[in-house]
């Protein structure tokens, strides 16, 4: 008889969780009846595509740390890539190449860890794959510091990206308070279309630290006017002033608030920059006060130094779900997520059809958001409080942690 | 008997670890035989002219905890100033009112914890004090991120910034490994006049990460034309180049390499930003690769969550000792750290006189950078890396970190 095996790639943008769910599809392939091997496609589709694949199996098998130091990893351990399948009713070559390659590789399940254009990807297989009655299922997990993602409560990424959001904004604000003057210190935090990662910024609220003050989301259309009222209106009630900002905030007409000029990624995403900026040379000019803006950086997708627990055992639990789900003959589906209640917090692991996932976007309810469209309201801190709770141990060697080696994503450099 | 009692101050920009000298200022008086309080004087000298004081004595008796929690608080639990003391000759006014201030609470010993400019109000009090024959102390305790004061072997603050930025920096690396193209990203670290901070970036390099590949800093000229070259030699050697600068690089006549308009600060420096940008825009419009530039925000200077553990312990131990040596009379001062030997790591805590030290700054020895001024040489990294090591750890509730409550910072506001 010959093997089954399964193959897994990931997708998209890092994540500090993505390589948590990457080790729990190979910790449930291990522990499996059914399957034998897993592969791993380096740089996302495009590694079936090139036949850059990695026997995942055998790596476990080196170093018995390996696959908890894995789930620390930060981004991609395979790698990721930006390439969209095309239509397959308009050219399915691709299509056909990689079925051929699940038949070469006895392949029976393809696990694809990603976010939203990932799971178009998800879809599209799924649909050429019914429709050439091949028997491989297909199962997206979900992973997006954005949140955004519909029909699960919630994405591994974010509540660590939220850690990392809500613990910075504290020390940024230990770093402001200390100055006895006037000043307006503006963070601006990663969210395209949606506002959940700014929106974490209000966990760094605590008995004694009040910012950040004003929250502007992309959800609501942000007013230039109304931001300087509400800025000036802080001001007179205490010294330092924190606004948390999400790059996505658009004016009523649905232009970006933003100093630089645009760009047009492969999936038609404006490239955004500047909404800090931006803001902090609108309040020098207008108030003349002493003002700073803070681009969050990278490291809030992938300082997994901070990561929350909470967000990587989660990860991890969808990868083997997924697994799980694939043994029973699920596929065209993504593993999803349920909230049972805030407090105490509790989950359900289940799944969703990709059909209804695929291209679609969740964004943060409008009565999540107080009347004046600047800040949070206490669904929303319920909503969001659990995520972030719980740290992970990670190793440090020479005062740096201790990640995977990820040479090979260089082997081709 | 009149009590013999301490006061003490920070000032200057923000470490992790200038709380965690305060916290070794107060346990030095605590365990003294011959002080009684400690007082704090709020917002740097300028607590003393407003006698905005607090009672850092009763404090650590509300609970048993405080000095833990204040040793890994970042920035400064009593604030800062910018304020710089007039020459007394021009104008003895302040003076005059700080040392009666220290009669009338019993003075004996005074603490000022800050970098260089701080050291500058350390010897003109100094000075004075000498003048009028006052028999307070006064002893400079130092901090800094830069790293760049004279007479110490490194400064306490600079230790927990460098591993923030190795480990950052290996992070970024995570993330940008993952795509298989061509591609430039430059890291912007802060350090307007040595590079030290910048230099420690290369500790990111462990055995699979060689990134950075280019570091440049302040202390040799930097050209343009060199730095393309640099860059596309290592384009040509792997997909993703990344290049750490430091925020003071300049060019052979001393101009910054910026793209912003430059303001000057009341103690006479430019105030500067764009570094990093600056390269990007030219590496975009000259050699048309993907590029991205990444400005490490001051998180740098105040992410506690990731102190050094070396570095805070130091910072504890200069505290106390600069407590000892005022008991022995020592004054016109600052406590330093002499290294005895590199591995293993092995320092003397001393002291040296105060004019040896303010108003100057330390850079990096041309000979510990290599020839080409892009990379930096083997006894540079043996000098930094001790100075990483170990981690501390900081406790957590709700998922942020627990830091001492400084809402007494806002008490005017």
């Amino acid at each position: 008889m010959s093997p089954k095996n399964c193959m897994v790639a990931q997708s998209g943008g890092p994540t500090v969780a993505i390589n948590a769910s990457l080790a729990g599809v190979i910790d449930g392939v291990m522990r499996s009846d059914m399957y034998d091997t897993v592969y791993g496609s380096l740089n996302g589709i495009t590694g079936i595509l090139n036949n850059d694949l990695t026997n995942l199996s055998e790596l476990m098998q080196q170093n018995s740390e390996y696959l908890d130091r894995l789930k620390v990893t930060p981004a991609m351990y395979l790698g990721s890539c930006r390439y969209k399948l095309p239509n397959y009713l308009d050219d399915d070559s691709s299509y056909v190449f990689i079925f051929k390659q699940f038949e070469t590789y006895h392949i029976d399940a393809f696990f694809y860890i990603g976010g939203n254009d990932s799971m178009d990807t998800v879809l599209k297989l799924s649909e050429y794959g019914k429709k050439i009655g091949s028997p491989v299922r297909i199962v997206g997990i979900p992973k997006t510091i954005d949140n955004d993602l519909c029909e699960t409560d919630h994405t591994p990424g974010f509540g660590s990206a939220a850690k990392y959001i809500a613990s910075s904004l504290l020390e940024i604000a230990h770093d402001t308070f200390i100055y006895a003057v006037k000043s307006v210190t503006i963070v601006e935090i990663m969210g395209r279309d949606a506002g959940w990662l700014t929106a974490a910024s209000a966990l760094a609220r605590n008995g004694y630290n009040t910012a950040p003050h004003l929250i502007y989301l992309p959800e609501v259309p942000f007013d230039k006017e109304d931001f300087l009222l509400d800025v000036k209106r802080m001001l007179f009630e205490r010294n330092n002033v924190i606004v948390a900002v999400s790059e996505g905030i658009r004016d009523a007409s649905g232009n970006y608030i933003s100093a630089s000029e645009s760009s047009v990624d492969t999936f038609g995403h404006s490239q955004l920059s500047g909404a800090g900026k931006t803001l902090e040379f609108l309040v020098k000019e207008k108030l003349g006060v002493k003002v700073r803006s803070v681009e969050v950086n990278v490291l809030q997708r992938c300082a997994a130094h901070l990561a929350s627990k909470t967000d990587l055992d989660e990860a991890f639990t969808l990868g083997q779900k997924a697994v799980a789900l694939s043994e029973e003959g699920v596929t065209a589906s993504m593993v999803t997520i349920r909230r049972i209640s805030d407090s105490p917090y509790e989950i359900a692991y289940e799944h969703a059809e990709i059909r209804h996932i695929a291209n679609e976007a969740k964004s943060i309810p409008r009565e999540w958001i107080n009347d004046a469209g600047n800040d949070v309201t206490q669904p929303l801190i319920d909503y969001l409080s659990p995520l972030i709770l719980g740290e992970v141990p990670v190793k440090y060697e020479n005062g740096i942690p201790v990640y995977m080696d990820v040479s090979h994503l260089a082997k081709h450099q």
